[in-house]
Order: structure tokens, then sequence, then C-alpha cells
């Protein structure tokens, strides 16, 4: 049996849509399971200053349908010292805490590993990040949500181009990954998309763009990864068509941080509620070092350590059915 | 190779939003393929009547975002007697249509393979609905954009409800299955949930009750299914808890037709998009009596008979997780 | 000059959506003028019981967009004896508040005009209610929001409508005015509007409806007040068509509780904010007995009897606007 | 009694939500009055190249809720000149149009006056513009709308702002008017506002930060127009301000193009409603050169020479209502 009598939990690195829900799962199982739950604030940074709170079923109501995290996050370089983690540590015994929920990414992720390793501390993963970008999971918490706000800035978007006419290069969150961009493009009916993934050419978007038109499409929209493979951003490329299209006028809209803002959907909400639960019996039947994650529909773990190696893949599938589309 | 020239596309049963975005899709493959399309008015009706209209990718653009089907839907009687079937046969010969993809549910399920049986006609299956009751997919279009309708509404409900510390029973869309409640209960973060699969007994729903309001909570929602197992409908439980817990003031709110309306999320969308190149690929392929589905994330498909006859099973995890939640 | 030293502000009656960002702003413009401020809660009844709460500039960041009300509402049989006015004088004697800011409608008005009269307490009143039926006032609180999900709400309805070819009745908040139903029918599109106003007659209705069907409209969204004129509910409306004109297929929504809640809209926002500054500045200036308001575009008063007693009225263009749209 | 037999309608400049619905009260009172409508595609352009649409009731349903226009806008240098204006005024007699309704701004109102002077020809203006810039009216069709989407938009920014505890510089539209930046900053809570028409300078906003900072805020939104006063883009904002107050982590959002899509809000709907009719109603009863708007809540007509000639003012009582919230 666990000897885990009280579990931290803490949000850290970019916040994502879910992170209030997941908090609030891992306090309400503790709760269920009648250990005790405390709050880390400002993520390993307020671990190292113990800036903690304590957290019963009743402090995380009202809270699944918000946006951001009210634990705020934050990054730590003195986490990243030995001094640091060592402070970290003195402080989770000094408030009995003995074992870690953390919510975040892979940097997150490979901060929990190492301090597990230096101190044998217990912790467990919860994938958190509107980026869609961890092994060991097909969603982590927020990237629905994301979708959702992309498609509908971009509907709106539309509307004015196709009032107008016109051609726009909309920026979305995604530097090394495509998986927004891709999706948000698809669902969003965008005529092109470019991701850090795939190396559609210059050439063969000046093409595509040239055919559109004479297909008799009257306005464009193309959905733009900030780390798009091309190389230029969102302005270098509305300089570059409109030079060689000059029937295009062009327009560029880069969405930026509200991309990560926003009540969460559904599925993140229920995924988070999910989450939460299975991290925290995790711990509880003497696991440590995983992530927990959604594969085939069902709650599953990974290794830390192959969580962060991993590469999350683009789905060819999908930029199949893209290219179908923009017929 | 396929000797498929003209597809018939129709949508059929009860409307969800995606429907418009898979019609979309399958006019996009077939312009892709280079093969005509044919829209087919009001399901089996208009096919009987030969209420047809020709589709290219010009004609389904604007759409993928809309809620409803342009192609409307109706019951059929008439398609449910061996003649109506010959009429409806001998209108899509006459319009050289000589492949079908239905949207629809079951009974649209039903109706086509029947129609193969009598004819040899090839069809393919996309599960459009919002109950997700289909087997042979993790997610039938509609059902993602329902829950995130749903937990909005109850986001709504629960404004006023924790303004005046009242008791909500929440009806929500599923006469013989509770996935809407279930997810969007857990998601909206209701106390309890009723669902068809699970007896919960009044007793134990009295008795949360009570052990809620003694916990503090000031506030309470409870989503029930329409065809809930405890065989009172939400008024009938109104009453009974009025009449037992008389410190609750308890209020009812029946969602009914909006949530099948509004536009698609983003996954409903992408989803509606991949099922709709999956179903003319098929079709393309020589294969015939399938039902496309997402399954394990990924496309796959199933034979029709079998997703008529499978039963979709309700998440067990998911009642755990939903008990764990309201601690 | 004034000698208010304390205010108190509570919400009470009905909630509607701006009452928090209403709280929000009597308390930055009490720390404006370095005076204290109080939150009541539960209105007169939390008053009666000194359920107060110390409301500093911080304590209410972050509710500005936030529906219902964090002070809570209820009704008080006891503020309507005289022993629990002389109770609540008490509290707030005891407490040092000297002057009060209520927020609500015409029941808690007419309450704060008698706490007046016999203890000469200094009151002033901010409309919130979602019915817009005060006189004083162009718009009460809340009800721009109201009326934004109201068509949000039919607008999804049509979705399912128009794809089924249905009639829908749908039912809006309005016992005794039928504002919500006038301009969200209006809004939405709606066919026909049934208002308390207005005697638009049964054979009015079936005959406007019979036209409809006849000049091609293939679906139809009547808005119905809850106490319209024709003295029939939605389902008995429904009865009543479907019996005359059984070429229609008729379905019932009734919006219930969802039309108080959600987040306000900027509108609501900017107006409550304008109110709570207009409100307290109005106290400091020595003045009581009002109710503040939106005249003309512009902040003004209205002494509350003047409010109590008027009547709010349908506006007879828009009804004329509303059967030119219906051609 | 009017001649007029046929009334063209179109949409000219910057798209704004309740285009559409206008357009759709246009057609509607023409059908109602048993007269003829035209929908003229891209502004004067179109009616240069006589790009016309009869309108009848069944042409405009299903469109008072979409953003954008279906008629499309575009800019006319040709209609700058005299013989531009010429075919334009053939191309209308050719359609046997004797009457225009132009929606759009200043600069659609300057060229149908124009065209009145040189021809005589009968116009009426419906004010749609997002910028509410325009005297005569208390609003603008689309400014409401606009409103909503900042506030939606900033409410998400704000969620990963307290997150993380940083400065936002958001960018909203306003070249020359600060109406959309100082409502939406109200109404979405943001600590300072910077607008074309109030000299804030850049002192008192670092003081101001500062201030804030001191207090215990720990993010703070500031809302800025395209042409605030101070005379630096947001770029160049968030560099002076973080040279200044190094203790802030600042970033920009330019919220762009999204501003003017969008499914209009229910007062766009309505007011869109009332000017279509008044405007097709004073055409009928022999009056020309006239802006119809909304005066004291009521419809009103105003000359097009002084609504172009006009200078929109900022509310300086919300001003000082946006000084105190920010305490």
């Amino acid at each position: 049996m666990s000897k885990i009598k009280k579990i931290g939990v803490m949000t850290s690195g970019g916040d994502s849509p879910g992170m209030n829900a997941a908090i609030r799962s891992v306090v309400r199982t503790c709760a269920f399971y009648k250990i005790e739950c405390a709050g880390i604030y400002r993520g390993y940074q307020g671990m190292i200053e113990g800036d903690f709170i304590s957290l019963d079923a009743r402090s995380v109501k009202g809270i699944i349908n918000k946006g951001g995290t009210f634990l705020k996050s934050a990054r730590s370089n003195e986490f990243r010292t030995k001094e640091g983690r060592q402070k970290a540590y003195d402080a989770l015994i000094a408030a009995n805490i003995d074992a870690l929920v953390v919510i975040g990414g892979d940097g997150t992720f490979t901060g929990a590993l190492i301090f597990n390793q230096e101190f044998n501390f217990p912790v467990m993963g919860i994938p958190g990040t509107i980026d869609n970008d961890i092994t060991g999971t097909s969603h982590t918490l927020g990237y629905d949500t994301t979708l959702n706000t992309v498609v509908d800035v971009i509907d709106k978007i539309r509307d004015t181009a196709s009032s107008h006419n016109r051609l726009f290069f909309v920026e979305v969150m995604g530097r090394d990954v495509g998986h927004i961009a891709l999706n948000a493009g698809v669902g969003a009916g965008a005529e092109e998309i470019l991701i850090p993934e795939e190396d559609l050419g210059l050439d063969r978007l000046l093409e595509s763009l040239k055919r559109s038109k004479e297909s008799g499409k009257s306005s464009s929209i193309v959905v733009v990864a900030e780390g798009d493979k091309i190389g230029k951003n969102v302005f270098e490329l509305k300089d570059y068509v409109e030079e060689n299209l000059p029937e295009y006028e062009v327009r560029v809209s880069v969405l930026g941080h509200m991309q990560r803002g926003g009540s969460p959907s559904c599925f993140d909400r229920v995924l988070a509620s999910r989450m939460g639960v299975k991290a925290v019996e995790s711990l509880l039947e003497g696991q440590s070092n995983l992530m927990v994650g959604l594969l085939n529909e069902k709650m599953s773990v990974t290794p830390l350590d192959k969580a962060i190696k991993g590469q999350s893949k683009i789905n060819k599938e999908l930029i199949r059915v893209s290219d179908i589309m923009s017929t």
C-alpha cells in the first residue's frame, strides 16, 4: 500500500486551457482518497520558494470552465541549478508533500525527471500544452480548445476576406510542429497550409494561389505555422506574393496569445478530469516517472523520458485530405 | 479500376453539426478524382422524387462552418416499401448516379443496406448523429459540437444557480444512450448524472444531494439524459426532490433542439473532411456496404450491418471519474 | 461635503449578467474616493443577518466578465416586516455602513424605498434585470447580454428547423413585457412574435403561418414571450397549430434559465461600470432615493418611486419593423 | 406620391457585421411596399459595371446572422471620375433603378452625395462601419458586434496574462477615433487605454504601470487604438516599457481584421432592420441625401453632408469611468 499522504500539484511552462480543470481533478481525487493536496504557485519557482496553498474539494469549485491556471506558471532558472532543486526538495519536505503531479510540456517533464533522479521523489506528469507535441498521448490538454479558438477567428477573418476578395495569411502557433495549423487549417477550409514538417515550396504556393484565382475562388485563407518550412514569416510571404501575384490584395493576421486562452472545450475538460484521476491513482499505486495520456481513446501511461524524447508526428493522411479539400 | 462516374450524396435522419462539412468533402473529393457528384435533397424521400442537384467544388464553398444540412433531411415512409425503393432506384439510374454516400444514423444505414441488397447499388455510410451511438467509430459527426453546446449552456445555468443557491435538473438528449449526459455532465462539473445505462436509484440521488448540501455546496446541477434509468422525467424528479429535500429550491431546464444546431467544432469539421474522402475513395476502390469511422484515431471502415447491430458502450471509467469529481 | 464613510453594496431579485461588473464598479469607485465598501451577501436577507464582507479594489479583480453575482441574491420575507428591517438597520449601523447601493429590479427598489423612509438611510438603485422593464433607463443591466444569448440559441434552432422544414415555437422570458421577445425575435429573423402587449390573435397567427408556407418558406420560428397576450402557452400553441395546419410539423423549445447567465456583453460591462460610478458619486453628493439610468445615451437619475411606478413601453416602431421583415 | 419603382442597394468601404442584415431589411421593405429591389455587387465599381442582381424577399433568407456582405465591397477609383459616375448612372437607368440605398461610411456617403448632385438621383445612406465615427447616429452598424469580439479576445488574452503575470499591449482598430479602444478597454477591464483623442503621455503610462505593480496587480492589459496620440505603435511601446520598467514582461497582440467579422450581435441585427425600413420609407416619401441613424434611441435622419463633415466625439464621462476603474 502507498504511504503517500500529501500530493503537490503545479502548472509550469506555457499555460493552456484545461489546466484549471486538471488541478481540480487532482485535488478532488486526493479528497476522494482522503489524502491531502497542496497547490504549488508559479511552477518550479514557487516550489523553491515554498509558495504553497492547501486545497480541498471546495477550493476548486467553479474553475473547471476557466482558462489559464489559477496556480500560475513561471520560468525558473534557479530550478536548473542543483542548489535550486535542493531548496525545492527542502520546501516540499517541510510542507510534508511526498509526491508531485506536474502539469505542463516537455520542459516541465524534464525538470520533473531530474528532480526524481536526484531525490527519488515520486512524480507524475499531465501533458498540458496547446501544441499537441508530446508523444504518449493523442491529445494534450488545451489543444482541442485552441483549435476551436483558431477556427472561430478564421471564420471571422473569412467574412471580411470574402467581402473584399482578399487573400489572408493567418499565422498560428507552432514553432516546431504543425498540428494546430494543419487541423485548424482543414477545419477553417484554408486554401493552403504551411507547416514546419513539409516543404510545400514557394513555387507551389504561387501556383496554387494562381489556380485558385482562375478557378473562380474570390478569397483565400493561407494558414501558416510560426515555424513553417518555407522559412519566411507571414509578412515576408505577403510581400513575396504581392510581388509575384499582383492580382491579389494580401492581408496578414497574427493570432498570437489569444490562442492560449478561453474556456476549455468539453473535450479538454473531460480529458483533464480523467488525467487528474489517473495521475493521482498512479502515485497511490506506487508508480512514478510516468506521464498520463490518452491512447486509443483510453487512459494510459508512458515513461516520462519516452514522452520527452519522442517526436509527435504530423498526420500524413490529413495533409492529403487538406490537398483534396482545396481542389 | 472503378467504373463509378457519378456519386450521389444525401443526409437523412436527425441533422447534426458537421453534415454540411461532410457533404462538402464528398463533393470536393469527387472533383479531385474528376467524377461527378449530385446532391440528393431530403434524404430517401428526395431520392424517390428525383430531387437532385449537380454539385461541383465551388457549390460547396462557405458551408464547412454551417450547422444543419443544406441538402435537408426528411423521413420517408415510402422508402420503407418495395415500390418506393424501386422509384428511388429508377430516379438514380435516370440521373446516371451509380453510387451513394449516405450521411446519418442507424435508420439511414438500414435503408442503405436494404437498397444495396435489392439493387446491388454501391453504398457507403458516414455516421452523422449527435448521440454517438454507432459502433465502428469512436465519434459520430456532430457529437463533439453538441457536447460543447451543452457545457456552454450549463455554464450559463450555473451562473444563475450559484447566484441563488439552487438545484437544477438539466435534461439533455439521449433516449437510449448516455454519452452526451455523461461527457457534458463531467465537462460541466455536474454533481450527479443520470443516464439510461445505469440505475443510480432515487435513494442514492437524494443521499448525494443531501451530502452535497451538508458539505457546503451552495448550488447543484444534475444532468439527466432523456431516457434515464430512474424512469422519471425531469419534472417528476423536481417534484420528488422538492418533496423529500425541502431545503432545496429546484428548477428544471430542458435543452431540447438547440443541441442539434450551431457551427461545428474544429474536431467535427476535420472529422467530416476525413470521412468524406474515405467514403468516396472506398467507393472508387470498388467497396460497398461499409461505414467509415474513426477508430484509434485512424480512418477505418466497418460493415454497415455490424454498425447497425452493434451497441455503443458507455465509458465505465468516465462514470468512475464522474463519481470522484463530485466528491 | 458628504459624511459618507462606508457604502454597502448588494444584489437582489433575479440575477442578471453585469451584476458582478456593477459591484466591481461600486467597489472601485469607493476606493477611488478613499471610502470603505462592504459587500452584502444574499440581498436583504444577508443584510438582516449582517452577512457582510469588506471589499477593496483588488477583491473585485477578474469578475467584470463573470455572469451571475458573487454576492448572491435571495428573497427575504423577513425584510417585508418592520422587525426584519429594524434588524437590517441595526446590522448596517453595527458595521458602520452609512449608505447603500442596491442592484436589482422593481422589488429591490421598493424595499430600498421603504427602508429609506423608515430609517432615513441613503440609498441608490442600479437597475439590474434582464427584462428591461424599468422606467428611467433605456437599458437595464443584463438585457443586452440576454438578447445575444437568445439570438444565438435561436440561430442554432434554425439550423435544425430549416434542415427538417419545421415550425418552432420558442418561449423566451417576459411575463409582463415583451422586450426580449420582440428584440430577439427581430434579431433572429422570427416569422411571428407573440408578446404580452399586443393581441395578434390566433386567427392572424394561423393566417400568417399559412401564407408563410405558401410563399415558399420552408421553416419558421415563432418567438413567444412567457406572458403572451394570446393566453396560450407554447405547448398549447403547438397543439392548436398542428390541429389547424396539419401541413406543419411543430416543435417547442423553452429557453428557460440559461437566458440569465453568461459572460456580459461589452455593452453591459460598460453600462455597469458607468452606473456604479454614478451611484457612488450621487451618494457622495448627498443624494438618495434615486435610480441611475441611461437616458439618451447619457447617465441620469430618476426618483426610485417613479422608476417603480413607471411602465416600460414596447417599441411600436419595432413591431412595425417586425411585420415588414416577415413579408 | 412616390414614383420610385426599383431601389438599388449596395455596400461599400470596409465591411462590418450587420451589413447583410441591412441589405435584407432593404429588400424586404421593398417587397412589403411591392416595389422592386436590385442588389449592386462590389459597391460603386459594380454599379459602373452594371453588376446587378434582382432580389426578392426569399433571396435574403438566412443572412441576418451572417458577417460580411454577400454583395461584397470594393474600392473604385473609376467612380472618382466624372466618366465613371456617368457609366454608373447609365447602368442604373438601363436597369430601371431609380433610387439608391448605400451602406457604408464617410467615403461611401461622399460618393453618394456627388452622384446625387450630378444626376439628381435619390440616395439614402445607412452608416455601416465598425469605427462608430459618423455624426448623426449614436451607433453605426457593426460597432456593437466589434466591441463584443474585442472583449472576448481580451478575456482570452487575460487568461494567459494572469497565468504568467505579464503585461499585454493589445492593439485594436481606430486610426482617428478611440471609440472601440475606450469602450472595449473599459469592458475588458484594461488598466490603461490609449486613444487618438487624448494624450495620456508616456510618463503617465509608466507611472500608472509602476503603481499598478506596486498595488499588487499581477498582470495588466493596455488597450491601444491604432492611432493613439502617444504616437508610438504597440511594438515601440513594448520596447519603451521594457526598457524603463524591467520588472515587466511585455507581450503584444494586434487584433487586426478579425474585428470586422463574425455574426452580428442582436443589437446590430435589430438596428440594421430598423435602418433598412427607414431608408426605404424615406425614399418612398420623396426624401433624398439623408443618412438614417439612431438618435436618443429613435430612428432619425441627418443630411448626408452633415454626417460627412461632423466629428464623432469621444465620451469624456467614459474616460473618467475608465480612470476610476483602474484605481
